[in-house]
């Protein structure tokens, strides 16, 4: 039976290539910055709200959104939060899908599913990317505590692919020496997450 | 020769018994929110900064500082950064070390060391202690981003202990099953941090 999948971030590459896969089996509801179907803002709480009461139903949310700030350390201080190069990604990638999936919670059907985008500067950094590292390591210890508290049996993993084949171009000097994943492969552990029966799980793919 | 060290968070439960081993040996410096010998508010960029420059020329910053909210993911509400349940750990168990690795690192000595503090939740999750996960799992990809970029040999490591002896009393009913380690155990991976010469590593401690 199709299930029905909020799909956030459906405009990048992530989230187009998860589309194909799950749009050929699934109903797949659009969310983007720029508006697919849907318009979502993830740092706003009311826009996370506004997009998932108009998506009705859902038996899954799919997130593959957040940005993160790339610098030097050398070239970050010290700095309140509120000023600091790491709050883009704490608002954004981190608060912004934990916000999501807090949100979420309470309009997913019994056994829903949630899974989240982290990436593999978690465990493997590379030069500028302390943001990143930050955020993708915060979501994964959130995904595998959350998992044990989400109640109707909800669930929660987290994909954390390398870099895309598809961003070699744009980010390929960060990244020497990295062995990029096509999108397309990347989309099959959003499916394992989506209709699979796992929960707390960092599928990694790389 | 002995180091100079600063500890920060030397009242605390961890910070003594650090302060008890590396004084036996070292030149320790002690700074705390009651203070100890110097005054520190890790949530106040200026705060740090004026405890480091009271301190002085430093080889190693010790630090066992940080609060962070426990709460049921149940009573956890999506909300903006400012008001959110995470708030708190973000600013000061992940912000406070962060920005006391930022502010500490021009000060250093060459050479010298940073040692932070997270905790076991960062793996081995608790109910009612998502946030302590999500900040515990940030630090640690901090500590091993930051390790590749630091100038002049500086190193970073953190220290990951699972529930003190000394803390049961206060903390048992949340760790129920857990082994508890007494504090002088968990000293040892400070000093294997502080004396030692490694860089980017989570010295866990279970």
């Amino acid at each position: 039976m199709p299930l029905r999948i909020l799909l956030v971030g459906a405009s990048g590459t992530i989230g187009r290539a998860v589309d194909a896969e799950l749009a050929s089996r699934h109903d797949v509801v659009r969310a983007s910055a720029n508006a697919s179907e849907l318009k979502i803002d993830v740092t706003d709480v009311a826009s996370i709200e506004r997009a998932l009461d108009a998506a009705g139903p859902l038996d899954a949310v799919v997130s593959a959104v957040g940005e993160v700030a790339f610098a030097p350390l050398a070239q970050i201080e010290a700095a309140p939060l509120e000023t600091s190069a790491y709050g883009v990604g704490l608002r954004s990638k981190l608060m912004g899908q934990v916000n999501l999936t807090l949100a979420a919670r309470g309009r997913l059907r019994d056994g829903g599913s949630i899974t989240l985008t982290t990436g593999v500067l978690a465990c493997d950094p590379i030069v500028a990317g302390s943001s990143a590292s930050m955020v993708n390591g915060a979501l994964e210890a959130f995904v595998r505590a959350a998992a044990i508290e989400l109640p109707r049996g909800l669930r929660i993993n987290a994909v954390s692919p390398t870099v895309l084949t598809e961003s070699m171009g744009a980010y390929g000097a960060f990244f020497r020496g990295f062995e990029s994943v096509p999108a397309a492969r990347v989309t099959l552990a959003y499916s394992r997450s989506v209709e699979g029966a796992q929960t707390g799980r960092i599928y990694t793919v790389v």
